[in-house]
């Protein structure tokens, strides 16, 4: 793994300032409720920064077909909101008691309160889209939402049976990750351009980013600092979830290994065997493995900006570098 | 209370016995999915069998407004799809073991699976909305999964402040359950017609039943069967779910008895106490009072018809009888 210059958001970010600080204002202003529970909770979820990348890459496919205008912060406000139902909800699927550093809903108002939140913001950003009244980017946005459940579902199908190979888990990752990455852009350019060549390299731009961010994110799995990601180490294995690095060492074990390594994951969910299983990810350089093929999507990535003119591209080829080399 | 002659769903439903057939190939059809878990849970999720008072509204109003056809189809697929994923959910929220006579979704998969499932569903509903390319109808439906989630957001706000008036519990029950009660009307009315009376007419109509079908619902809490309706007796009790019954002795009560009866509802969790609330409900004839009311609301539903010829109202008025009467 080669080191390059660090790269953070908040550089890639600068050129736009404004428009950012208009979207947070804009996204403020959808929250607001007049349900007084709703309003108390999405207060809080302001206070859990994030990253916000998916606004980010709205505004930024925008700016490359043409310019940022009411439309694109609109469905910069609704991606924020889809990803911020998808998070509340994949917290009590996890029973995860933090996020961006401050306690979860779940752990705060319980599941209840945090199932129906979910659902408010899903229904209230789908509205938001409604009163767009634009058709394709419904079409994306339901289709979307519908891929990400779907991925999800069938991590956790193939996760309890244990059996998955490349194949399934692109499909996963695919659906369960690119394709709300990829609506981004998809979002952002349709904002600005009826150019539907221009609106189909963002959305394979999205697709091969999306793909690439996802198994950043489960390299980190392996390879992050606690401290700095906000997971504990390991916590895929413990959940069973198989993902690339651990799915490359299984393909180059011999069956007698493979069977053993199977078994210590089926036992691994309070941690035991962890180092086991992450020595033998390491003895076939799982890791070294799925970081090159994360750049190789990243490179897809950045391939499928080549219609739009050099130096127009320059944010979102950071932002690319940005996924590969983030360590949380 | 007085006995009216039993009314079944089965005969309301006997002059549209080859649409509903027809209803039920068609969700049948847009529940299938590729992905194996998904299609196994919907495949037990078609054996729970539902009362389906709602897409069955949706084809009354279309019948009314002029004739059942594609639309109407699909407007009652998306709207059972819709509240089969609020049911999903709530029985997640309320930790529910059953559901219509067989265990739940999280009972026999796992709040997780539970959760992403209701998320699928609200999606791929949503999704055949967009496929309709109607925005009156995505606009009717966004707004009402809203409303539902809002609705019981609020009444978890109330519950754990135990302070809820009758206003509340109106606005609560409207959210909650009028809301998608009336777009089935209003899918079904629009689905067969532009003419907004009729249309408006409809949406009163469900409206109104809507409100006296809950309130129907929450006397049952207090004096239904439990082997009928499948729930334990006072479960709102135990939840502190403070519906028109209790609300209206305690508005009877003077303010010593009031705070008695309230710090007996705060310890009403695990049952204790609760004979002691329902007869001070009985003391102030909360249940006679809630059916008065729910008759009222039964009688502004049959009012709001009377723009259609007396003739095609039956199957709606039998239908508004029904919620009255049912005892489930």
């Amino acid at each position: 793994m080669k080191k390059t210059k660090k790269i953070s958001l908040t550089e890639i970010s600068k050129p736009l300032q404004a428009e950012l600080t208009a979207f947070n204002l804009h996204f403020k202003e959808a929250l607001k409720s007049k349900v007084p529970l709703v309003d108390l909770v999405t207060k809080y979820l302001l206070r859990q920064k994030g990253k916000k990348i998916r606004p980010l890459l709205v505004m930024l496919s925008a700016q490359i077909c043409g310019g940022i205008n009411e439309r694109s912060f609109r469905g910069a406000t609704l991606v924020e909101m889809l990803h911020t139902a998808t998070l509340i909800h994949d917290d009590v699927v996890d029973e995860a008691k933090e996020r961006r550093g401050l306690p979860s809903i779940n752990a705060v108002w319980k599941n209840k309160v945090a199932v129906l939140m979910g659902d408010y913001l899903l229904s209230r950003g789908l509205m938001l889209a409604v009163e767009s009244e634009d058709f394709d980017f419904l079409r994306v946005i339901t289709a979307s939402v519908k891929r990400m459940s779907e991925g999800e579902l069938r991590q956790i199908h193939k996760t309890r049976k244990l059996d998955i190979d490349e194949k399934s888990y692109f499909q996963i990752i695919s659906d369960k990750t690119a394709s709300l990455i990829s609506t981004c852009c998809e979002i952002g350019a349709r904002s600005a351009t009826d150019d539907e060549n221009k609106i189909k390299a963002l959305v394979d731009y999205g697709e091969n980013l999306g793909i690439a961010f996802q198994i950043k994110d489960d390299i980190l799995d392996y390879k992050g600092k606690s401290k700095i990601t906000g997971k504990p180490l390991g916590g895929d294995i413990k959940e069973k979830k198989i993902t690339l690095p651990l799915i490359h060492a299984l393909s180059l074990a011999d069956e007698k290994e493979r069977q053993s390594i199977i078994k210590k994951i089926k036992k691994s969910t309070r941690g035991n065997n962890l180092q086991d299983i992450l020595n033998f990810v390491d003895k076939y350089e799982g890791i070294e493995f799925s970081y090159k093929v994360a750049e190789e999507y990243a490179g897809k990535a950045k391939e499928a900006l080549s219609i739009f003119e050099p130096e127009t591209r320059t944010s979102l080829e950071l932002l690319t570098d940005f996924v590969l080399l983030r360590n949380k």
